[in-house]
């Protein structure tokens, strides 16, 4: 499971507050802890004036090279923002995100053809969120040919399927599961990644349905998560998840993880 | 979800402590907050010495009558108990359980054919536990030739795919899930459940290997398990796994369950 920790982010409000502050000790813990509890990609997402988005994302990138060498992944709504942000990363990391709508991807690809970048791909286009799996699929075939034109290998693809929220949808979230199936039908070697909190929007409990989101997702092929790698309920289900579905020979990963302190007793 | 509520059974220590001790409240307090929970059946397993048994189960199946009129899961080892501990019941309930193993179902099915009685059906005859999802299925296309033959429709079946524990197995669960898609398939009336405690056997922390595995078997296809409904984190992820799985219109069932207070903060 590829875990790329979320918590870096100036729309969590803990982390707007710390960025308006300027807080850098607790910017600098919150990399160094989720680096230490097994991310694989850290995000880093400004949300902020657009003026200010640039100085924001240096500052913090720069935070949490100080602290840990995980690869970051660069988040930002504009794909102008990449270009500059990509040279302040040490490491090559993810870009994120880019879709067919108002053509980013065709201005992400070329930056990173020639690099061992990797890219979180939204399956949306100019229509916005399309309403079928089948819609889905199309989009993911053009990004699929897109890359090849590009000469970007599938594996450094992360490929979101845009999850809406539950508490609106008619079949659950049957169109999602389809297409995870689907995109791991036809290209075994690409990434598939989503994040857990659009879908519970406007529901209690959220973390319940969540957890039952990323599970659900792995179970149809889902192999990376944007998620909190300091929650330590979310941790054990996903790494007992892992297990289960047969990656994890003789749960040494699980077994391992626990006695890391990475999941247990909160 | 059909809840089967696993909590009077006497190889819980909790449970068989209160037998030993002739503890009625205790029992009777389960029964009702089991029940109070949603539970669908109250499952009954007295766990004593053979010549106990019946009147341990009569006991127990009084005590649980008291207080609730949810139907009970009569669950013995011994399939000629099952003759004797039906007509305790003042509702048809479920037979927990037989299978192909010594013709246990040759000894229950007659008990059951000209009743509205449901039974549990373990996936495993003879030669023991399966090796492979195809003997499973074998093994389920004659249960469902001998339910044709005594007029038990498959919506009294409650197919158990009998789990093995995790930490020894080489490729997860594939074989249960693969066993799960294929029974619903094959036949979709038929109720699919399992436990949730065999397959975490021998590792750390397994309330995480618990729930994962109800949510991924829920995601091939299970309808029903047999788990504690008092555990509020199991509760919360099964109720959010159907609305995920589009059996919630508008997530009102989870809704009203986290207003009714089955599941939230513990």
């Amino acid at each position: 499971m590829i875990i790329i920790g979320e918590k870096i982010n100036g729309s969590i409000p803990n982390m707007a507050k710390a960025i308006a502050e300027k807080n850098e000790d607790y910017i600098r813990n919150v990399a160094k802890r989720q680096s230490q509890a097994g991310a694989n990609f850290l995000d880093v997402c400004a949300s902020v004036q657009p003026d200010l988005e640039y100085e924001t994302l240096k500052w913090l990138i720069g935070l949490v090279q100080e602290v840990t060498d995980t690869p970051i992944s660069v988040d930002s709504p504009n794909p102008k923002i990449f270009e500059k942000a990509l040279p302040l990363c040490k490491k090559p990391g993810l870009i994120n995100s880019a879709s067919l709508e108002k053509n980013k991807i065709d201005l992400v690809f070329p930056l990173i053809a020639d690099t061992p970048w990797n890219c979180v791909i939204l399956l949306c286009d100019d229509e916005g969120i399309s309403v079928s799996a089948e819609k889905r699929i199309k989009i993911f075939d053009t990004i699929l040919k897109k890359a090849a034109d590009y000469k970007i290998s599938p594996d450094r693809l992360y490929i979101d399927p845009v999850v809406e929220m539950l508490a609106s949808s008619e079949d659950g979230i049957a169109k999602i599961i389809t297409t995870i199936k689907k995109v791991r039908e036809l290209c075994p070697e690409v990434h598939i990644t989503s994040g857990a909190s659009n879908i519970s929007y406007n529901l209690p409990m959220r973390k319940f349905i969540n957890r039952s989101f990323i599970i659900l997702c792995m179970g149809a092929g889902m192999d990376s998560a944007i998620v909190d790698p300091l929650n330590k309920d979310m941790l054990g289900l996903l790494y007992a998840a892992e297990a289960l579905l047969g990656r994890d020979e003789m749960c040494m990963d699980y077994i391992n993880a626990f006695r890391d302190g990475l999941f247990g007793e909160a």
